[in-house]
């Protein structure tokens, strides 16, 4: 078997590109960043267990994609550029046939926004991955969770629910409601599997948004944060949200359930005054992501859902939580 | 039962210090850091796995202690300065009896060394405790690993081996050899869940040390992450070496293996010219730390063991590998 040092120096180490932002990468006690002069560094972890954020028989590949992705997205959020990240590794067994495509889809995923794998940390015990993400962002123009203003426009970018639909899939949830093809199954579960994160536009919008999460356990939850944080309220058009390519064809209840409060979407969905409708819609075609306007903020605390005629919905939604029971 | 999102305002989010480094703390998807202008920042990630690093009915305030304690000793190990942490937290189940002790071991360590909380994440699932540190150091002031030098002593901070003596008799290991009263053997294990980080000893270090690394795999291991990264070798004087105060009562074979080979000590091992050993005496005593001289550098590779006499000693030691199967 593979001793833990091996392990560490086959798959993950890589030298740092020589212009880059890392002094030192793998393999000391500590890496060395070297932070440009004048930017606040923006650092977010996300811990992903099996069983409970991806399924334990997953496909390796896709699953150091998926890792690092939901980094990235927290960074996005927040309208930071990625530097680097950390990686912290719990596994039953070191298996080669596992790690390599693990590594594959990571490092691949790190290279396409120029990420940097600068450390971690790799041990026995039941699969667990945790990285920690490091992005920079200038003084004030971070889009913080707390900046919310009544009268700003909701927005949201790409689509909603396919990632939850295809979970129903594997499930076989609401096997009497959904209309899914194994073709379609596939279609879905590849924004379960692969999110994009929406780096692009949350550095696009920069000066423009207000306020900005990252949608990883439900529209209404995540949006939740923001409207707490803000002291506001917010009321959402639930016909004008924009429906996943596969979601579009199942039955309504599902489609307002899954886009209201499905996980694992990995859009962003932020706030920006009504003065900035015109550079929200540029941003996004800059980026080539679509953005939906979906609702405007409130003073009223509260989240109100109403239908196409501004007539108030009351929809039983649960969101995502690791710990609830549902 | 508490949800993910009460746990994590209850025992972990505290607002961070006016005047301190960090511009936002935990609540958003990002933390942000104020870097100080002209500082590289160190980064280091440990993930703790019960049954693995600690018991899994270990008491969780010291269990707390020494999650932020390990982290804390990487960043002594490279010279560099606390500003913060993320903490990611898988747990089987959200309980107060065990989250109250665990925030508040850990909350102790952090303010006694101004290292702020700064963000992470809380998930359900097997027991695991991941910790990303960050520090800061000047540029070309760190204390790398492959910085040691032909001709460097070798020093060790503190006392070595009783946190492994500390574990043999929790687990019953060389019965017929330990002379262990139950006094002895909760000093011994104070060692093992309560570690002491050598920070401000690795500040002292600086500009007089070469290469530094912390001992938390065993002597032999770490330095030899040294020896190897630095393309040297190095002759060790076992005699030399500065048993824990019960070990020092064990019989020298056990003295021998514990002191060599045992893990988590978390002292620093690290490699100055002759010139300065007056000035890593000052350093130690500044510190309040015993620093003790054990061997020094050589052109051969490899680690060559001496007895008092300076006879070859040829030792069959096992290091800590939490992939080895010993």
């Amino acid at each position: 078997m593979l001793s833990e040092f091996d392990l560490i120096s086959r798959y993950f180490t890589r030298a740092p590109r020589a212009d880059g932002p890392i002094a030192l990468g793998v393999g000391d006690d500590c890496a060395l960043l070297i932070p440009t002069a004048g930017m606040q560094l923006a650092v977010s972890s996300d811990m992903l267990v099996a069983g409970r954020h991806f399924f334990a028989d997953v496909d390796p590949y896709t699953l150091g994609h998926k890792s690092l992705a939901v980094n990235l997205s927290d960074l996005a959020a927040m309208g930071a550029r990625p530097l680097g990240f950390t990686l912290a590794l719990a596994l039953p067994e070191a298996r080669a046939e596992w790690l390599a495509p693990f590594a594959e889809g990571l490092l691949a995923l790190a290279d396409a926004y120029d990420c940097e794998l600068i450390g971690g940390d790799t041990t026995k015990g039941p699969l667990n991955i945790c990285i920690t993400i490091f992005g920079e962002t200038l003084p004030g123009q971070a889009l913080r969770r707390d900046a919310a203003q009544v009268d700003d426009d909701i927005w949201v970018s790409g689509t909603l629910g396919d990632a939850r639909l295809a979970l129903a899939g594997y499930r076989r949830e609401f096997a009497d409601q959904l209309v899914l093809s194994g073709e379609d199954h596939a279609r879905a579960a590849t924004r379960m599997h692969q999110p994009t994160p929406r780096v692009a536009l949350g550095l696009a919008l920069r000066g423009i948004a207000h306020a900005a999460i990252d949608i990883s356990d439900g529209l209404v939850g995540d949006l939740g944060h923001i409207l707490e944080r803000s002291g506001v309220g917010a009321t959402l058009s639930v016909d004008c949200l924009p429906l996943g390519p596969v979601l579009m064809h199942q039955p309504q209840t599902l489609q307002r359930q899954f886009a209201l409060a499905g996980g694992d979407d990995y859009e962003l969905c932020f706030t920006a005054p009504a003065s900035k409708r015109e550079a929200v819609l540029a941003a996004g075609r800059v980026c080539d992501t679509a953005v939906t306007r979906i609702g405007y903020i409130v003073d009223l605390p509260g989240l109100h859902l109403v239908d196409a005629n501004d007539a108030a919905l009351n929809l039983p939604l649960t969101s995502f939580d690791h710990f609830s029971t549902t």
